[in-house]
Formats: structure tokens, C-alpha cells, sequence
């Protein structure tokens, strides 16, 4: 196991690395010296906020109603903890150190951090629709649970749900490193942007990208390989794209969208709406309609 | 680092969250207080198989003939104790309590799991010819070995062909669990319940959707994106979905469907056919005809 | 917990799983007994290249201009060591022992990764014009860094970039793998084979396909779902398929293609093209040519 | 790494091992298929019930009084469930299967863990005075947290006091194995069944015994390497000790004893008095006497 | 596994655990809320200390003169960043708030954590004495390197070494708890306030202690069992002892102390004495002279 | 958590620490680039081998005879191949590089751990006879089951006898660690060297010490603090310790010696001799007397 190689080159590598004009377009160094958010801390937060959400399919598998105030809210002390920290980093990620004091910084994340816990208790009421919706619309599921335990499309909104609160209370970056967990480990790409209704179901979900400005009503159905996206994004004067604007589908309610159908732009699929599958969609449809490939 | 926080707030968010209303649809509390299966413990299971059905390749990569039996012997008593608990885990899980008691749950949990073992050089012949498959279907592939240590496709079946076994001993929850695994790690998403014949191949495989009533023959060959779904949802008198009814593709020997088509219902796609990218296939398919996107 | 079972059963399972007929198409045993290459070390090999590459984005998140010397240079000395055992593991996993002998191999190994190493800065290189792509690309995005840290695309093409001058190294199997480990993770399949042109963005990025032989030129936009992949496998006189031979499209400069677009063959997508969704190619694209689904 | 060996020795070796003859005296097979107590789970009681002990110093350090509740609740809700799985164990490794059914054997089990967490508030109460002990007895401290978080005394205490319930209620084997954890971290030895007063401290520890029939009062120091032993072992008629019977020192209040004594048999060392270091004593000791080496 | 109880136990304990009167004397709640320092990371430190102290032999067992400095740069860069933080925790452990500003704290820590690395040649040359002596002194040890890898006295005195200079510094708490790692990993125990000349050797040492004011010369060689104590505790007038007295023996150079030998006091034991095992000192002892235990 | 810090002090310690009369007596590199043999491995191997030695205990706690030999197989497979090559560097931390070839070397390591593998049989006879011993040996022991799993009296002699075969067959470094794994745990410090006959017992064993060269009998019984030692270390001419001569004593059968005894150098403790707590013995003692500590 002779594994000598030329001292040379490697110091070579390492002078070439280190010189200012390699490495300027991809180091991060913070103004305030707040280390990058983790992943792994943010994977524990969502976990244990999933154990909270659904008590006894995750975490502590064996909790009974007269000690569960014990595991949520020792979950919940520890989640709260957790997100304050990583709200500050996520905030001094984007922080150009001009704006206000980092004393000021902590203090909101503390604020942000509190306010979101308030809205666990609607974060569980859509998703027990989610679970309704995820049975009911499934000939292959046995029971509710089976759908929270199993079923990407809980995995997905779990994580797009509490990313989308974070998301209206302008948390930076933690969003959207928690819809990427969900989009790596389900293939549902869901932008913590979108507003989605209750009662909302995506089977088999591969594929499926929901984008920033989408707003999803009740009882929406979509399958695998679904594009909710944008047509064409405008440029401001000096040919930069303009950021933000609404440029996604508007979904009303009871709609059903088939594997593999796109949808580009700010159109709007009219309540009741059918759209088949490998469609190409980029205007307007009628409530009620029916639209399939032509063959 | 001060980190306080409303204790107000906390308290009435985990009131709220342990109000019966509140948790009542998403708690899950067994009859027979049984955990929840646990997936990691289902993890080392397929793990242990995997090492089982390709000596060498996995686990200990250094077995060798004159010593393979003490280490398939040793993994599978391991994996026959896992399985018994998971099993009896899965059906705790749907358990009514009035069925049948506990004591005759647990000896059918062992004969369940006896059973499952003796499937296991079956499985491995099947899982044989789709190495087989994924090795001459593939220009790129070096070796028949390569795709048993880096192809999705081959990872996938391990999964199914495993879960499907399980599915037809009648265990509970498990083989769903084991094939949502799969399904999370390769983006192929195949029911336990489809019945697939040997020397099977799924190239790239992503997005790959197969029903839960498929029925797949020989030497068929699958692109990314193929759906083989259900086109409706039959419904009972009182408008609840009827489960279990035959609503999936068959496909024919020597079949291939090229990426992105979707093929719904229960047609027959016949012997030798091949079904062009992104087509659209509600209707049976004639044995050697060629489907393509009309332009 | 009475755990018994028929030990009859798990004998008659294990003698038939250890004969050599069961066993000898799915069991490895290389010549020289090197074990087969380690997932886990690779990863510690990408993760800490990621490092490297992207300074205080990954591992060490505190890393100061005066001290990068000591990180990086003490990641590759590591990345060293562990690749040049991997590299004779993946070498001699395909080696039919005849060739040349063991100490020739391990020499080769070092040299091997002594070149990959110089590679390093150019990678780096190329990357930098990826996070600007992805940045000046998605409308979503707030900052390069962002797009470092969270993209699909930036993971993806992190592990390819890798993976091709390994790959064009001639190291055998290990390409594969990492290539491998992104698909997992990110939905996108990219050959280590292919060749991408700087500047390069895959927006979402699940379920597509990059072939073994393609050839992407730069400022080249991709969609979710999208294939360059083969048309046809010609086969030798013997039916064998011809392994090797190019057979995927060349995408020239500024070229988009929106999702779920299917290319096929050796063809040619000129300067500027768009490629609509869902849209099906077989045959050359003009320069500056709009193809779009009809509808 | 060519690293093969005669597989006729591997086998021979393992055919002598599997041999009866071989096995009988040093293998376990439990009557009831309960597995030995797990040492992991025991070492997470333990840990958890130092923090419940300890709040802040061990476990979560950032707990508030607001919150206490929310966390020692989970923790112990957790403690009790461990804990009844590893007295059932304790008891079944003893278990001759004649006495009793194993159902009745669960209820006995559930009903010991829950008289031990009733112990807790005083095991806590004789902790707050050992720490006392501990540090106003040593020059060295300089508060008694720091007792608390780095002294073995306070560790082994810990250990023991927990035990030492245990023993009381007659759970089976668990309360020795918590002993021997603690000797094992601190070299110092204290049988369960020992009884020990209130404001107890052992300076350094390493190598000091305390037997399983100790009676020690208030207020008691000990040093290193001091030994509380029995002097001789009664012999039934058949030649087999007796066992069980008051073998080992009372120790009376206020008594210190320096590094290295050695005090055998069922002797009394009266209120107040002092045994010099390595000192032998085998009778008893007036209250307030000073018993020191001669020279 | 029906594992009921009566929740009212639970309830009660837990109620009366969190009554204040329980806990005030055993929680902790420092004032600026910085949590309790970290055992974990502690030992990483001394793990990467010992890497650098000791190139080759732990850590990175394969490092080379031509790479050392980036593994000794990037350990050290760690190092001091894990330092600072466990310096700050152990500072506000005894804070009572009233001294002084956070900020100032911090900016303290910075500068201790740095003055302690310059330290460390220092610290490697003095081991690489106590190295020389362990080899020399030992007839068993066949080099000089067996003895770093294996030999606890090399294993406590690094972990002294360290300590000691760290206690010098003033740094609060954490050189206790890395002197009590070593403790409770080799059964030596050195108070961090002891001062130890160069060439020193334990043999064995289990049981051996050296008190916080010990004075100990050159060429020191001690065994296991050794007592370097304190005699007496003067008190205050209130009753209080009087902490950070001399009050522990001097041993001038060239002395050996046998096993189990008890030296009480500020005693000096003269250069070049030797004092037998089991010996009770409390005087003075001659240079050159030999004490052994009378018989 | 701004922590920043002199640059110039790092770079000077690492330079300082980088230079060669500053590590040259405290760095290792070997003649053949093996790194330093893995503490990890070896107590992998050890535990292994505990399982294999005592079934059912250790390990897989539900081992059946009809299995035995699936999990002993796999166990010693996995033990030769681990051993095989942590021989191989603990030869090479001594090679000077010159007496023979790393081939030969390797086939060596190979030889002589086939050879230790046909000493198991022997070694778990060895420790059935000091189970029993520790059983019908201490009252407080229930059964003889509660000392292989609790005692530690089995555990060193678990970690000697297995070191003690490995000092005999000549491999280097490997037994010391082995023996040190054990000293560190229990306190109980046996040189592997040293030769112990059957039935042999340490009663809590904290701080007991027995040399290299020690020959001790059947039915032996030492209890805590007990020092089997050398007297004095004879030098060479040059003033060299003399390496290897018998220097510690002879213990013949049915000895007893009592806690915080020594006794040192080549002297015989008759059999069925008795020698007291706290004695000092450094000439031979008759077989049958008690020796005891003059008051």
C-alpha cells in the first residue's frame, strides 16, 4: 500500500485554489461569522415537527393522549431553539451588514420563531385533509394512516406546509432548503411560494414541480410529472429578469391534472377543470372542461 | 445567544395541539400497543437480502464459496427475527382487535416469515435475468456486474421483487413500506401488488409509475417517465372508490415502451409491441405494432 | 416473543442459495481480492471535494482566506489517499487478471489520481459559470450563493463535473457511481461520458436524461423531465449490441429545452434552438428554430 | 490483500465451537426468548434519568422552569417504557419457567418501574446532599455544579442511588449492571444492595469497594482505594457459600476513611471516627476514634 | 407488550420534580444562557490535539512531512474555534453576571484560546520526554512509539499537559473535565493545577493522585496506587475550608514512589529519593534516601 | 460570534510544530506506508470474538444450537480477515525494513492468525473455568450466567486469554492494545505476557497489576489492588534495562492474595498459600501459610 504521490502537484492544486480569482465566485464568507444553515439541525427540526403533527406514526411511536403534552411540548421547546439559530443564519446568509444591528437580528428570529409555532395547529388541520384527500382518491390505500406513514404526497406537503408558513413570515433560505429535502427524497418539487388549498393529493408525485406564484384552491388533484410553471419571464430595461412577479397557474377548486401535463404562465384552470395527461397547456380553461392530447 | 420566548405562546400551542379535535384524524394509537414498523429496522432487512441475493457484491464484499453458508445462514436467522416483529408491526397497524387474538398473530407472523424465506432462490433466478436485461439492453454498461452494483433498474426490482413476495403472503403495510424505499432512492415507483416477469429492464427509470394490478411478462423494457396507470376510479353506490379491482395495464412479452408514454387502463399492450415517447395509450395495442406521437 | 421456526426451513434456504448454480450469475469475486469500491467512502471523497470547491458553502463553514490553505490542502491530501484505493477497487473489479500485474495497477492508480487532482481548478472553473446560469436563470433565485447551496442543478453537475474527468481519465466503474449518487438524489441522470459546455443550468431537473455520448456546448438551459438519449442500438453481426459508438444529440450554444422534451439519435440542435415541452426529435434543429408540441 | 486461509481450520474450529461439550457451560438460551439486557438501552436510562436528576447540567442544558415539565415528563414517560422492557429481561434471564406465567411476569414489571419513578424525588433529595458533601468537602471545587458535572463521586452516586432503588424492589440483574457502568467510568465499586446515608463523598474513588451488605451512615467521607469488604464466606454443609448474609462494615456517621484502608467483616466503625490510610481493620472501631498505620 | 401505567404516578412525580424547592440545588440555569460546556466536543479537541502532538500515530495515520502543515493547520484552525466557544460556556458556568459585559468575555476567550496554542510546542516537547522515560523505564516496552499508542501514563499526561496550561491560563471548568477524561479512562488522576517536571512516568498507574498543588521535579517516576494528597484542610473561622493553599508534597527530581505509597501534605520529598510500596509519608523525606514499609 | 484571530499566531505554531526537531521523537511514518493498526477494528474484534465465546450473551442475544454455527462462521470469517490485516501493521510499526519482504510478511499474518483461530476452543474452556470460579468465588453472584455478563474478572480475562495466545504465536503491538482495551475498562492491568492457569478469579479488580512474566496456577484468586510485580530492573553494561527476563513471581495453586497486596520480583507463592490485604511480599512463601500485616 505504497501511496506516495508527487508532494509537487498537490501544492500546485492547493496555490491554484486558494488564489483570490479561483475561488471569489464560489466562497462564502459572512459578515458576521454565522456559520452556513445545517442541514442536518433542519432535517431534526422537520422530523420532530412531523412527530408533533402526527402523533404516534413518527418519534416516540407509543403516545398516549394523557402524556402527549410532554413529547409536543418538549418537541416544540427544542424546535424552537433549533429555528431561532437557524433563522439568524439563513437571515445573515443574505445580511450585506448595512441594514441593522445583529442584536436586532436575533431578536426577530425569536419573534419569526414564535410566531410560526402558532401556526402548527392549521398546519395540522390542512394536512389532515391532505390525508382525506390522499385516501380517498387512492384505490390502492387501506386506511388514512397508511397514506401518513407511506405516502410521498404527506411527505411532500408536511414539508411544503411548514415551509410556506416560514415563507409569508420572510424567513430567508430556510424555506427553501426544507422544499428541497422534500423534492430530493420524494421527486415533488414544490416552491415554498405556492399557496395550496386544502384537501390536496399528488400521486406517485415524480416529477411534479409547482412554482413559485402558483396559487392551488380545494380539492386539487395532480399526478406524477406535472409542470405548474412559468412561460416566459420578463426582463427589466438592462435584460435582467424581473424577480417575483406572478407568473404561475392559478388552479381552482376540484380540478384534476393528469401525469406528465404542462401548464405554463398565469392562466387560470377554471373550477372543476380535467387536464389530461402529456398536455401542453398555456392559456386559460374553462371551469368543467375536459382538455386531452389530440391523437 | 439569549433565546427566550413567549412561555404563553408555547403552552397555548401545545394545548391546542393535544385537544382531541385537534390530533384525533392524524394520531395513530394501536389496539395492542404495538409500535409503528420501523424503517429502519426494514432497511437492514432489504439490506441483509441484498447482501444475500448478490454474495459479494454487498455486505461483506469479500465472501467466498467455502464460507458463503455461514453468512447467508447468519444474515437470514437475523433477517427471519426482524421480519417476524415488522410483520406483526404491519398488522397491528390495521388490527381491529376483534378479529383474533395476539397469541395466533404472533405464530402467523412466523409462518409468514418462513414462508417468505423459502421464496428467496426464486427470487434471486428472477432478479438474475433482469441483471441479464439491464446488461445487454444497455450500449453503456460494461458488465452484467456494474448494473447489480449502480443501476437504478436493478436496485428497484430488488425492492419489488422482495415487496411483492410479501404482498402475496398477505403481510401488511411492510412490502407498501420496502417499495416507497425504493421508490424515494431510484424515482421508480412500482406497486407491490404488479406482477412482472423475468428479465425485466428499466433504463434511467425516474418518474417510472407502475400500478398496483400491472401484469408484466417477459423481456419487456421500460424507459424514465413511463406511467402504467388506472384511467378511472369505479365507484361504489354511495360514491366510494372501489379498491382492488383489476384496473392496470398488461403488457406482453417483449414489450417496450420508450420514455414519457403513459399508457392507463386496463388494455392489453400484445406481444412485441413498442410504444413511442410520450404517446398516450388508453386502448389495447395490437402484438408487434409500433405506437409513435403523431407530429 | 417466542420466535421459533422451522430451522429445516433456513437450512433448505441456505443450501439452495449456496449452490453454485443459484449463485454464479449474481456473485462477485474478483481476481485479486480487492473488495468492491465503498458508497460511504465516495461520498466522504464528494463531500469533501464539495468543500473544496465551494470554500465555507460546505464542510467547514468558517473558513477565512488566510487559513483555506490548511483546509484544502488537508481535504485533498485525504481525497488522495482514499481515491487511489477506490480507483484499484473499481479497476479491479473489471479486471480478468491477465493484463498486468498488481503493482503496475497500484502505480497507475497514482498517477490517475494525481491527474484528476490537477483537474481541480478547472472544475471549479466551470462550476463558477453554473451557479451564475442557475442564478441570472430562475427568477426564484435571491443570490449565487443560494443556488450553491440549495439547487438540484448545482448538486448534479458538481458530481459530473467530477465524474468526467475521471471518466476521461479512463477510470473505470467509479464515475459511474458518483454519477449514480446525484440521480439518486436529485432526479437528474447525467452519463459521466457526457460532455457539457460551461454556463449550464437544469431548472427542477427531475426525471432528466443526459446520454453517455452527448455534446453540450454552452449557456445550454434544461428542463425537468427532458431526454438526449439514444435512438436506436445498432447491434454487431452477432446481435450484440455495439457498445461505445456516439448515438446521443449534440445540443449546441444557448440552446433551451423546456421539460419533458424527448431527443433522440445523433442529431444536431443548433445555435439558439428552442425546444418546446413535451415535444418529440428525432432529426437535426436549425439554428435559431423554434420547435414546439402542436396542439 | 490476497488474504485467504485453509477453510479446512475455519471450519474444524467452528465445528469444535458448535460442539455441546464445548458450549453447555458459557452459552444462554433463555426459557422465554426474551434477548439479555441491553446495555445501550440501560446506559440511555440512565443518561436520561440524569438529566431528569440533574435539569441543565445534563441532557437539554438550556431548560427553563416554564418548560421543566414539558421535558422531564417526555423524558421519564420514555425512562418507564425502557425500563419495563429491561426488567423483563432481567427477570427472564433468572426465569427457571416453573414459577409463574410470563403474563403475570409483564404485570410485575410494569408495576416495579412505576414504584421506582416514585423514587425519584428522594433520589434526588440524597443527590442534593451528596453534591453538598462533595463540595464543601474538597478544597479543589469551587461550586457545587462543578461537583455535579465532573466528579466521579457524584457520577458513581448517581449510579448508585438509582441501583440501589432498583435492588430494593428486587429487579433482577439491572441494578448490578448500572453499578458495574459506573465502575467502569470512575474505578469505584458499590454493590447495589450497600445502604448509604445522606451528604456521602468519595474523593477520587479509583479502586474503593463498597460490599453488598454496607450499612453507611450520614455524613460519611471515604478516599481512593478504600475497600468495605467481607472477611470470610460462610460455607453451607455441603462446602457452598452462604450467600446473602451480613458480611460487610457499618459504617456509622461522620466517619472518614483515607486511601488504601482496608476494613473486612461485619464490623462497626463507630460515629465520628477515622481510619487512616492504608490502615487494616478487621474489628470494630470506638465512636471517635483515630486508627492509623503504625510505623 | 401491553405497557400501560398509572398515569397519575407519572403526573405526581413529575409535579413534584419540578417543584422548586426539588430542584434549586441541582439545576442549572446560567445567566447568559449559554449552555453547559460540551464532553463531546472537549474530546474532539483533545482527540485533534493529540493528532497534532503526536503526527502519525493518531488521526490521520498516514501524514508526511510534506503535508503535515495543512493537517496541523486545519486541525488547529478547529481547534481554536471549538476552544473559544467551551472557554466562553466554561466562564459562564461560574458567572454571577455582575463582572462584566458578555462582549468582553468573548474577546477574553479569543485571546486565551490563542495564548494556549502557542503553548503547544512547548506541550510536545515536555511529552516527548515523559515518551522517552516511559520507554526507558519500562522493560516490557519495545519502543519508543508502542508507548505513545498504548501506554495510559502517555494517555493522562497528554491529557494533563494540555489541562495544565489551560489552567494557567485561567480558563474556567475545562481543565477539570479533560483531566477527568483522562481519569476515567486510565484510573490516573492529576488535579489540572498540578505542576510536573519533564521525564515523568506512571507505571501502570491505576488508583495513582496528584493534587491540585503538587510540585513534582524532573525524572519523577511514580506507579499505580500512588497518593500525592493533601493532609489537612485548614478551615476558615467560620468553618469554611480554605481553598488554593499549598498544601500537596513537593518531589524534587530523580524520586520513585512504588505502588500503593500514601505521601500526605506540603511535604518535600528530596531528589533522588525512593519511597516503597504501600509506605505511609507525612514528614519530610531526606534527598537520596530509601523509606520502605516496615515488616 | 465574531471569532476571529491572530493569523500570524496559527501559522507560527503550525511552523513551529512543522518543524523536524519538533516532531522527529513524537511523529511516526513507517518503512511501508501500513497506517497505525485500528483501535476501532480490534475492539470489533474482540467483541466478535466474545460473541463467539460466549453465545447467546454477546452479540445476537437469541442464538439457537441449530444456528450456532451461521453466526460463529460468519463471526470468525469476518475476525480472520480483520486480524489478518491488523497483524500486518502492527508488524510493520516495528519494521525496520530490512530482514524481508512485505509479501512474505503478509503470508506470515495470514499464518498466524489461522493459528490463533485453532486456539478458541482452548480459550473458551479456559474462561468456562473462571466463570466458575467468579461464581462458587463471590457470595453476592446469583449465577454463573451474571458473571460472563457483568463481572469484570471475565472481562479481562476475556481480552488475556485472547491477548495471551496472540503474545505467543509473537504478533506484535496487537495483544498490548488488547490487554490495554481491557485495563482501561475494568481498571484490571495484565500484561498479556503473563501465563494464568484455569479457575482463576480477581474480585473487583480495580488497580490490580500482574507482569509480563508471571506464572500463575490453577484456582487462583487475587482480589482488588493487588500488584504481581518486579523488583528491580536489571541493566546491561551500558546501563540498558534489560529486556525480557523472568522478573515477576510464580503464584502455584489455590493461592489467595488479598486486596492491595505486592509482591515482587522472581519469588513463588507456595500453593495454597494466603497472603493478606495491604502486605508487602518480596521473598518466596511457603505453600500454605498466611501472610499478613503486622499491627
Amino acid at each position: 500500500m505504497i501511496k506516495k504521490y508527487s508532494n509537487a502537484t498537490l501544492s500546485e492544486v492547493v496555490d491554484a485554489l486558494c488564489e483570490e480569482s479561483s475561488y471569489q465566485a464560489v466562497y462564502h464568507m459572512p459578515e458576521h461569522d454565522w456559520p452556513m444553515p445545517s442541514l442536518e439541525v433542519l432535517n431534526e427540526v422537520v422530523e420532530r415537527l412531523r412527530s408533533v403533527l402526527f402523533p404516534g406514526y413518527f418519534g416516540n411511536s407509543e403516545i398516549r393522549p394523557e402524556t402527549m403534552s410532554y413529547h409536543i411540548g418538549g418537541s416544540l421547546d427544542v424546535v424552537y431553539r433549533l429555528l431561532v439559530e437557524q433563522i439568524m443564519r439563513g437571515r445573515c446568509f443574505f445580511c450585506d451588514g448595512e441594514k441593522q444591528e445583529c442584536g436586532k437580528c436575533e431578536e426577530e428570529a425569536r419573534e419569526l420563531a414564535t410566531q410560526f409555532l402558532a401556526t402548527l395547529p392549521e398546519i395540522r388541520r390542512l394536512l389532515a385533509t391532505d390525508v382525506r384527500a390522499a385516501y380517498v382518491g387512492d384505490p390502492a390505500s387501506k386506511s388514512p394512516g397508511e397514506t401518513i406513514f407511506c405516502y410521498p404526497s404527506i411527505t411532500a406537503l408536511t414539508h411544503h406546509r411548514i415551509a410556506h408558513e416560514l415563507y409569508k413570515l420572510g424567513v430567508d433560505l430556510i424555506p427553501r432548503i426544507i422544499g428541497e429535502m422534500a423534492h430530493s427524497k420524494t421527486g415533488i418539487d414544490i416552491h415554498p411560494g405556492a399557496t395550496i388549498g386544502e384537501h390536496f393529493f399528488i400521486d406517485h408525485g415524480t416529477g411534479t414541480v409547482i412554482g413559485e406564484t402558483c396559487v392551488i384552491g380545494r380539492n386539487v388533484r395532480l399526478y406524477q410529472g406535472v409542470t405548474l410553471g412559468a412561460k416566459s419571464f420578463p426582463e427589466d430595461e438592462s435584460g435582467k429578469l424581473i424577480k417575483g412577479i406572478a407568473r404561475h397557474p392559478i388552479v381552482e377548486d376540484d380540478v384534476t391534472v393528469y401525469s406528465g401535463a404542462t401548464i405554463l404562465g398565469r392562466v387560470t384552470i377554471g373550477k372543476g377543470a380535467t387536464v389530461g395527461g402529456n398536455v401542453w397547456v398555456t392559456g386559460d380553461v374553462e371551469p368543467g372542461a375536459r382538455i386531452t392530447q389530440q391523437k
